[in-house]
């Protein structure tokens, strides 16, 4: 759960924490808070978490998302590199498609959760979560002897999110964009530049991403975009606790981490756990298929609450090594809502006691993810 | 260089920044700024940067460095990993020695310098900086079918640094610390429970470091360490930005980081380029040698200074491509210094002008490291 900004702590800057080509301009429009991904500074809070949310879920905004670093993968065993690493079937991806891509060890277990974009046939970027997927990848190419370059680009994706996301970047990139599907990308030109330009984002309210490769141009085209959407009440942002909480986006290192393995996790509709492929993981998570998973990630709804406070994370009545992960007041339910790692017996329905951070306790329910709301 | 708690940004605490079992301690006795190492909070200015330096310089501090993550390494081919992690012969490195172990990857890179402790012949721990060594390991011994572990335990480390260190641990561990010589560690017990204590720390004022295995005993020892030497003006404390500085103890990804060799870093001293050492970084480095770096890590003196401004980190009269990674101003100068990485031609003792952050300009002097003062 994210801390308000009042009460957090100040973070001293050093070079290595790294700057996007946005962050000042992120900055000058209001940023107040900041967290540290992939060594590199996000934005957290403009005015406030659910004024942010309100804004995002009715207009457009524009996020500095340069720390979902890509790790490019490039040669010829680039293919066989990503289908090691990860337990779901990248043989029929096409070039120019996004795919959500779960990075797993030969324990089963998480190592990141990225989204790859094959650029070409023997070229992807992965595009990470909070963890150094370069390094695991390097070693694993130097280790194996592999024919494959391992290396992190100068790109920066900068996020155009919200229902009037489209018609902002159509205003800036033409009506093409409007024809690109959901995970998939195309390179559009902005003032003669080409950008790789997804349909993606991490909101559920719509939007692309815009994998920018040259700090000049994308600075230029941060400005663009606030100049053309001014109509549009266009503004500043950044991935929302709220908005994400409700849309049931997961967040490594938040929901899940490298303790996890992407059963447990819930991500078992994207495995390919049957198919034929050389996955580092696939015998481990065949094995914890068939024992059965001792925990899982589901969702907690507060039954009723006066007022709004923190969960305890840590213990849900009766069943003590439960963990609440992530939580926020979701003005969806009217209620706080929370994503936790259930131990596999607690069932959806549930009604549990549920500890708080002030030493009080409230009742709750155990519902299935994604979240619905009535 | 570390930016004023006053005008630093907030920081968005979530679960993914990990706390330590001190970090509400560190808190509660004043931390009033953090930075984020491996995905970790660290605290880095108590009163301010230069009360805590001139405490430090004078006293005993207790450091939460948690942060400092152990990678142990654990098996038959644990010292062939190791090795092959490190352009440094470990050959003949002793039980109860700690170990400078810059780790490079097969170009040459710096990927992480931890201190490594040998636990036993077939046991190694890391004690990294920030960046993902459990990653870059686990890649490398499943790529190769190595027979080894490679885990991050539970273990967070307390520094005692500090010219009274001696004095207080020796109160707490019994004189047995005195004997403990530097980069050398034992086992001693604290209230019956046996804790690894190395004669370390990132300071140069001398000390120790433990390493806590146990939550609650770390807790407790932390506690005694504060009642035990109330006398001795004991105080939480951190690395310190003009302390470390002034004394040329490196920072990873601050004064060098994965586009840096260790030749351009200047750790030369401790690379192993003429042994038989089957180390991946070998070839490249020796070829590096060969040819010649093309950069390298120097001082900068800022030769007189009315005000302490901050100077830019880019561009050094005339040398486009040299850089500033750290800088302080140093009450042992009497002036600003910094670290900064050089194109090789400029050499020591060079005069210069450097660009200050305002826009204006200083005359400057070109200086080796380790820096001296008369």
């Amino acid at each position: 759960m994210a801390s308000s900004p009042a009460t957090a702590p100040r973070l001293t800057v050093s070079r290595r924490l790294r700057s996007t080509p946005f962050t000042e301009r992120a900055m000058a429009r209001g940023a107040s808070a900041f967290t540290v991904y992939n060594r590199m500074l996000l934005p957290t809070v403009f005015e406030s978490l659910e004024a942010d949310y309100r804004h995002l879920i009715s207009s457009v905004q524009v996020w500095d998302v340069g720390v979902e670093r890509q790790v490019e993968i490039r040669g010829p065993d680039a293919a066989r590199l990503v289908q090691w690493m990860t337990p779901r079937d990248i043989a029929d991806v096409q070039v120019g498609r996004c795919c959500y891509l779960p990075l797993c060890d030969a324990h089963g277990k998480l190592v990141n959760d990225p989204v790859g974009l094959k650029l070409a046939e023997d070229r992807w970027w992965l595009s990470i979560a909070d963890s150094d997927v370069e390094l695991w990848a390097d070693g694993l190419a130097t280790g194996a002897g592999l024919d494959v370059m391992v290396f992190e680009p100068a790109v920066w994706p900068l996020a155009v999110q919200g229902p009037k996301a489209e018609e902002l970047m159509s205003r800036v990139f033409g009506e093409a964009v409007r024809g690109i599907r959901f995970f998939r990308f195309e390179r559009l030109p902005f003032e003669g530049h080409p950008l790789i330009v997804a349909r993606s984002g991490w909101s559920k309210q719509g939007g692309f991403e815009i994998y920018v490769d040259d700090a000049a141009v994308g600075e230029r085209l941060h400005d663009v975009l606030f100049e053309i959407g001014a109509d549009l009440d266009v503004r500043a942002g950044c991935p929302n606790g709220i908005e994400r909480i409700e849309g049931s986006l997961l967040s490594f290192g938040n929901d899940m981490d490298g303790e996890d393995s992407p059963i447990e996790a819930g991500l078992g509709r994207v495995l390919s756990l049957d198919a034929d492929i050389a996955s580092l993981s696939l015998p481990a998570l065949r094995a914890e298929r068939a024992r059965g998973p001792v925990k899982r990630l589901a969702g907690i709804v507060v039954s009723e609450q006066p007022e709004d406070g923190a969960l305890s994370p840590f213990g849900i009545g009766g069943w003590p090594l439960s963990e609440i992960r992530s939580q926020t007041f979701s003005p969806r339910a009217g209620t706080r809502i929370g994503i936790a790692m259930l131990e596999s017996g607690l069932r959806d329905g549930s009604e549990v006691r549920v500890r708080r951070a002030d030493g009080g306790e409230v009742d709750a329910r155990v519902t299935p993810l994604p979240f619905t709301f009535d």
